[in-house]
């Protein structure tokens, strides 16, 4: 099977499972899952889920069990999307070459569809008997690490700093990293553990498997300055030049676009690098690292 | 001990493990933390996590296990709130007699604050190592009920029927009814759910118990109305009124103020008989329902 072929395999078995579970449903409060639907099934890359799945495909785990964890991550990927995008955040009219939530439909909705993917992710991986090979301790397992790595410690904490950071002209590289590690980094890393703990990895398995989701997830955020900066705003679906206009600090800004390249380019280097010890197996991670690293949107 | 040392106890029991989780920390984040704490340590009656620690008790279970699930229960009491206050939704200035999170803090802040409960809620509770007698399927099952009691077939899907309400003459009492189930229902629904399945309930238990929380939730609501309308603005801690501003449909201004009344107070007669099967181990949940059905607040 080439990359293209992997990659579409694991990226369809998330949008089938997503458009099975976000199917039109009759109630008084349907407006909210319209919005949930229209925000999650607007596209987007999956790699999250497709993280998940590859890692725990590559360990011989049950990649059915996997994806319950791969849904419920891009679930709160998306939750934390439509809440970026409001007004009092962002500001964003535009995601994935679409309206964004609040603008499609409006803010008490997108407000409430976010809080409402975040809450079924969480609903729908602690629902034990959908697992077939899963016990519930490794479950619960998964579970608390999916919730720090999305909470204050996580995810959340690093939106705080970087509305803290923005216009602020002394921001340096380790608050910078600080902030990345944990606003993308954090639910990347945790998509990775998801499908490792979910096959039984090894301690010394799960330890290399996250040094290449945290060099992937750095890696993967320099990659997004650069297209901020350089990029096509067609293929982004999203203007270019918003880090500027919103005077972001970014990787950037603080180390000029060559020195961003090759920093994103080692960071790759070294994420492939963590990956010797599972030889052939780990080509399709070291594909995605790589393609992570090329892609243009 | 009297009812209300019981109260105090089980009340004290929430209060101690928030102060002691809340604690402050020190981090480039701060701000989101103590925005939480703010909300969180702003009193309330903790009507919910009681409801939790009374029904374990009173079923012979280990009461420090259910204050896990009480406390999680409290978060998402409490985050639902803050983002209720927000400008695109209530736009609320006072809650509990104090400034509401957003008017504290500023908006991004107290949305960021909600995201933050709600998922700290799921993180704590799925801590495994922090329950000594409970098993990892019941912990599962009670996390599930809990996240479906706050999403949008629950607690969420209730706030989105209130909104599309709003202003609309022609609410009847079956929507009023299926919005208030939700809205605040589910929440105290599954706080009894909670507290009987840590104990380990029969199934003949908590459907009781299920009958019980399914009358005060709606007495408990038809009480709030009633305070709205002839409340004492100081001791509620917010303006009355603002239901008639906002031209709400509540049950007052559908059954009148006295037919309002014998409804809450029917209701609750309803709740309590509810608890005969437990005989005088159910004298304080009964208790609690008569002091829900007083209250000034």
């Amino acid at each position: 099977m080439t990359f293209e072929d992997q990659l579409n395999k694991y990226a369809g078995m998330v949008n089938d499972e997503l458009n099975k579970v976000f199917a039109k449903k009759e109630c008084l409060q349907k407006s909210v899952y319209d919005a949930m639907e229209y925000s999650i099934l607007a596209g987007g890359k999956r790699i999250r889920p497709v993280l998940t799945l590859a890692v725990c495909d590559m360990l011989g785990g049950d990649i059915e069990d996997a994806l319950k964890f791969a849904v419920a991550i891009e679930c709160i990927h998306t939750y934390s999307l439509i809440h970026d995008d409001l007004p009092c955040m962002d500001d964003d009219d535009l995601r994935r070459g679409r309206s964004t939530c609040h603008k499609k439909f409006d803010e008490a909705t997108a407000l409430l569809a976010g809080d409402g993917l975040l809450t079924f992710a969480f609903e729908y991986i602690t629902d034990f008997f959908a697992y077939k090979n899963t016990d519930a301790k490794t479950v619960l397992r998964i579970v608390n690490e999916i919730a720090k790595s999305a909470g204050c410690a996580g995810m959340i904490g690093g939106q705080v700093v970087d509305l803290e950071c923005e216009g602020r002209s002394n921001v340096d590289e380790k608050t910078l990293t600080y902030l990345h590690n944990r606003k993308t980094g954090a639910l990347i890393r945790v998509s990775v553990f998801a499908g490792a703990v979910s096959a039984g990895a090894s301690d010394e398995q799960l330890q290399s498997l996250l040094k290449f989701s945290d060099n992937i997830g750095l890696a993967f955020q320099i990659q997004d300055d650069i297209l901020d900066c350089v990029g096509d705003a067609e293929i982004l679906g999203k203007p270019i030049g918003s880090d500027e206009e919103n005077r972001k600090t970014t990787y950037v800004t603080l180390l000029g676009l060559e020195r961003a390249k090759e920093k994103a380019e080692s960071l790759t280097l070294d994420s492939i690098n963590a990956l010797s010890m599972f030889g052939d197996a780990g080509k399709f991670l070291a594909e995605t690292a790589n393609y992570l690293m090329k892609r243009k949107s």
